[in-house]
């Protein structure tokens, strides 16, 4: 099993590093006079492990909401494409084998240990090429490992494909200590009411790991 | 599969019907003189389906850091206890056979249509004896359909009892259409630094259910 979810924290990698998009955990109850302690967190929705809904970049695109029904479980499968240097073609994607359905998870060198670290701005993309060509293969979502899934392209070319073919983009993932494969992909998200985004939890099981995990139940 | 999860909106049921701690969506970037749509959420960690951490309730008790490591899966067993009018004590808990390390999940009269909106400050609970039984049981955790586990015990003896014994709490369930019986849990939380509690993800499956959905994938 892998959490290949981000911890939510106000020094956390954010997109391009901007400090006003910075999570915070406020106190708003303590022990010092009062019984209880609580906290109160305000988060941009696209901070952290998060998907975009078509209101993100489409004007009249559907919100959040249209993810709340979702069957959390996926056919996931795993391409390293660490050896790319500046983005993700049409030309690299072609390549592998993918298959229709599947949640595509994108491992690149933004996982390299100081990589988002040192250029935050300068992550790996995935190109308007890219995202064209996965629209054709039918993939049910695609996962990147890191807070933007675009950059460097004017009008925002990528997402607008992606989210007007209805493929689920997935940000913020943790994809250091996994290889490529196939996996099962578990993606719980937030019930964020009438939102362009939700933030959660994502994890990737080996084929047949979940099962055992299971039979110990019984 | 039931999705026992809450919907994150202003409107929401919260603790004791209280508008301070209302969940709160701001648009932070629009389309009239942007490019994109992103908004923010401001909310109490313990609003909806969320865990308490030990530090909630206990002064030297740990944060919720110490639930990153979870295996999201449980085995979960629901009672009905809807005929009860105020709280659970020990004395109806003992009419079940409750399995250790499994968690147990608390249906009652707040899952009623109407119960809570009307009376928000009057939920049923779990009273101290009740959760002093059930920390003899050694459960894993224990769910409950309302936004809070206790009222109306001073200094919070059944958050006290649970927390202590590591025995999780499971708040903001909505079970209304959920039977008494065996389950697989899926939970799934937000994974925030040192917080008190962790908002996220709850459902509930049928044994054999998941099963069942990943050999689809094969």
């Amino acid at each position: 099993m892998y959490d290949i979810s981000m911890t939510i924290r106000k020094n956390m990698l954010v997109y391009k590093g901007k400090d006003e998009i910075r999570p915070r955990l406020k106190t708003v109850r303590g022990f010092s006079g009062g019984d209880a302690h609580e906290s109160e967190l305000q988060m941009n929705v696209h901070t952290g492990t998060h998907v975009d809904a078509p209101l993100h970049m489409l004007q009249d695109g559907e919100n959040a909401n249209l993810f709340f029904a979702e069957n959390p479980f996926y056919q996931a499968q795993l391409l390293d494409l660490t050896q790319l240097n500046e983005k993700i073609t049409a030309a690299d994607l072609k390549e592998y084998n993918i298959e229709e359905n599947s949640f595509l998870i994108l491992k690149t060198r933004n996982s390299e240990p100081g990589f988002l670290e040192k250029t935050p701005e300068k992550f790996i993309y995935l190109a308007e090429s890219g995202a064209k060509y996965l629209a054709t293969k039918k993939i049910k979502g695609v996962g990147i490992d890191t807070n933007g899934i675009e950059r460097a392209q004017s009008e925002h070319p990528t997402h607008k494909k992606l989210l007007g073919e209805k493929i689920m983009i997935l940000e913020g993932l943790r994809l250091k200590k996994v290889p490529s494969g196939k996996y099962i992909l578990l993606l719980s998200l937030l019930k964020i009411a009438d939102s362009d985004g939700l933030p959660g939890r994502a994890y990737l099981f080996e084929p047949g790991e979940i099962e055992t995990m299971l039979k110990l139940f019984k």
